[in-house]
């Protein structure tokens, strides 16, 4: 059911100097299942990530935050599926750590070189012991060209795989860029979706790794919702070796645009592909908010029509149904609103024009949009000069179906 | 499908002296549809109501505030369905006021003595040559006994009529309070659902009726939500026509709490119905959130929960996946929030305690619960003495059928 989206060729994925990734199967929900993820990073690699606010963060959550501000160097990521380790509590603490010393045991690291993930069902203990007895194997699987494996390894709902990569000459060097994802539901990322890792081999001092990777955050993975729901275990890592040769220390630097650009171009392609395989998603819809006041005003209209089970809904039908737009755009929360100055496209198609019908508008021009399996919606608020565009899909019965039955 | 929600028995319905109802056919957007209800007051009736904050507020409520706002003597009331008259501009004001004139030649009333409702589609114009041509046959059929025909007439994805009617004792008098309701999606209120109109022949100080009106709305429509959707034509009318004798001019009066009391377990009934008929409704949830430190955050962590998709879907699955409530209470907008005093219960099953999962509890106990039709999910946060009640439904199948299939 995911729209516009495919298994890319494995020939297409470029493997980024100083990365190194290990799958194996550990049964930690499911037998025959790769469920355990490790990523290895060579020396000099720069690592900042970007979490969840929900403020029942996972335990992983917790422990990758205190090791990032330990400063110490990051050398290695283990990432489990099947469970979450959220609503754990101090058990669920100490499974991570020991997670983490098993791991930093076996490659000779301290347990602050790792960061731990995990994603899965919430409120449940995690089998440590069958996570641990499989770090083995996948450290024996470690080689640069997993990504591929590594991309369906962390899968939950996902129906396919979400990687990004692409090589781009900067300054001379050829520099790769390679990213996973995934995420279905409980998506509503506030930071980040349920988790992305985006690497590359140039090299970004490590300072300013930590505001590109917020930035990167704020335009990708924070601007896309499927359900509103904020998970408990929301990350998104970005690592740079170093290796490609390309060297960034600043903003001021003569090539740090055009390597933000390629980065941010993976973070958003890897974003918007987890809306694309959202669960039971027929359509993809960009929702842009024009002339609002400020940021937050856009995001509140944006977030209001991206949300409504109306809207969704009516998407779902194909059905031009635009008035439930109007409703959401007149509840978002902007109080002073003033709808005489509101326009609403449906694609190329003018459909309020001053906070009405507009007059040339037909039926058959909005339901031909509809059948679109992507449309984008654009509101323009009159009241200032802030843009800001929210990814969203349509609200179908295998939604319904996908998390009625997800557990049992 | 709706939940424990029944026809009622004709002879359980209680006509209130001073208000008669008169139903017809006028077509607005079907054949062979009771679309149309007037109601008439007698002489003397206060009347209050509270209105939709959504910035799109239809045409007919715009005319209804500023008709309360004139001061004049509401006389009568008229009511579509169909059509929302919403996203209409200037014209639709223009039908609305057509509709009032209409109706107040009919009656010998001026305009600004008739409040106007719609509802239905939003973004159409409301054909009301056809609306004013079946206001004579709506004014033939008036009576007191027409409480049952007018909350069919009211209905529009509604399965079953929403009815309340009771008779009460206060100091000597027989009260008399009967109301109807309507609504099924577009349902986060605020205020007030799609429709909702009580009555009672208690007489009520027309300034204090509109107090009376709020707290009303405050503890019945505005705490129940479907969908999170808040429609652009919400609007809750009280009606006091005094007949009964009893007549209350304060809050101080010695019978006031009876009477509130009395009125109060009306409009609750009447707004729980509609959760109770939410389109594709298989469960009625009720959310309480307690220990909260004040009405704003026990209302955020309790619509988090009650719109939770996630938490919506695991109810209709009758999955105890806890989990998800745990996370919606977390992204539910309390920063500072410490899970660690956060007990959950479900029913009387304490599934979560001190942020984690109770150790004693047993998923066969949560499983008991989940297949109840009905479900209290209590949520202490820790943190004071307030304490807020929600209610809503699960999400199921039905609902996307409903809402894919509702133009079309």
């Amino acid at each position: 059911m995911a729209v516009n989206l495919h298994i890319p060729d494995q020939s297409s994925i470029y493997p980024v100097a100083g990365i190194d990734i290990g799958i194996a199967e550990a049964g930690i929900r499911k037998a025959n299942r790769k469920d355990l993820t490790v990523f290895t990073l060579s020396a000099g690699t720069a690592v900042a990530g970007v979490f969840t606010q929900n403020r029942f963060r996972a335990a992983p959550v917790q422990v990758c935050e205190a090791h990032l501000a330990s400063g110490a160097d990051i050398r290695a990521l283990v990432i489990n599926t099947g469970n979450a380790n959220a609503g754990t509590g101090a058990p669920g603490l100490q499974a991570t750590q020991d997670t983490c010393n098993a791991l930093a045991r076996l490659l000779g690291l301290a347990p602050e070189q790792i960061l731990p993930f995990s994603t899965g069902v919430i409120l449940e203990p995690l089998p440590v012991d069958r996570l641990v007895a499989a770090l083995p194997a996948a450290i024996e699987n470690l080689g640069p060209n997993n990504w591929f494996d590594a991309a369906h390894g962390i899968m939950t709902t996902d129906t396919l795989p979400k990687i990004s990569s692409r090589q781009i000459s900067i300054g001379g060097h050829t520099v790769t860029i390679t990213g996973i994802s995934k995420g279905a539901g409980m998506i509503k990322p506030n930071m980040a979706t349920m988790l992305g890792y985006l690497a590359t081999d140039a090299g970004i001092a490590p300072e300013l790794l930590k505001t590109v990777a917020a930035d990167l955050a704020n335009q990708s993975f924070n601007r896309i919702t499927v359900d509103g729901d904020t998970s408990t275990n929301d990350s998104f890592i970005v690592m740079a070796s170093g290796q490609s040769g390309l060297h960034i220390d600043s903003r001021q630097h003569p090539h740090f645009a055009a390597l933000y650009q390629a980065l941010a171009e993976a973070a958003l392609e890897l974003a918007t592909k987890i809306v694309r395989d959202a669960e039971g998603a027929t359509k993809f819809m960009t929702i842009r908010v024009e002339q609002a006041g400020n940021t937050d005003e856009a995001l509140k209209v944006a977030y209001a029509v991206a949300h409504s089970p109306l809207v969704k809904t009516a998407f779902y039908a194909s059905d031009p149904n635009l008035g439930r737009i109007l409703a959401a755009i007149g509840y978002a929360g902007i109080t002073d609103l003033d709808v005489g100055n509101v326009n609403l496209w449906l694609g190329d198609v003018l459909v309020a024009s001053n906070g009405q019908r507009n007059p040339d508008y037909l039926e058959g021009d909005g339901q031909r949009v509809m059948k679109e399996a992507e449309i984008v919606v654009r509101i323009a608020l009159g009241r200032g000069d802030t843009a800001e565009t929210v990814y969203t899909c349509d609200f179908s019965h295998d939604y319904v179906s996908i998390n009625a039955d997800y557990r049992s």
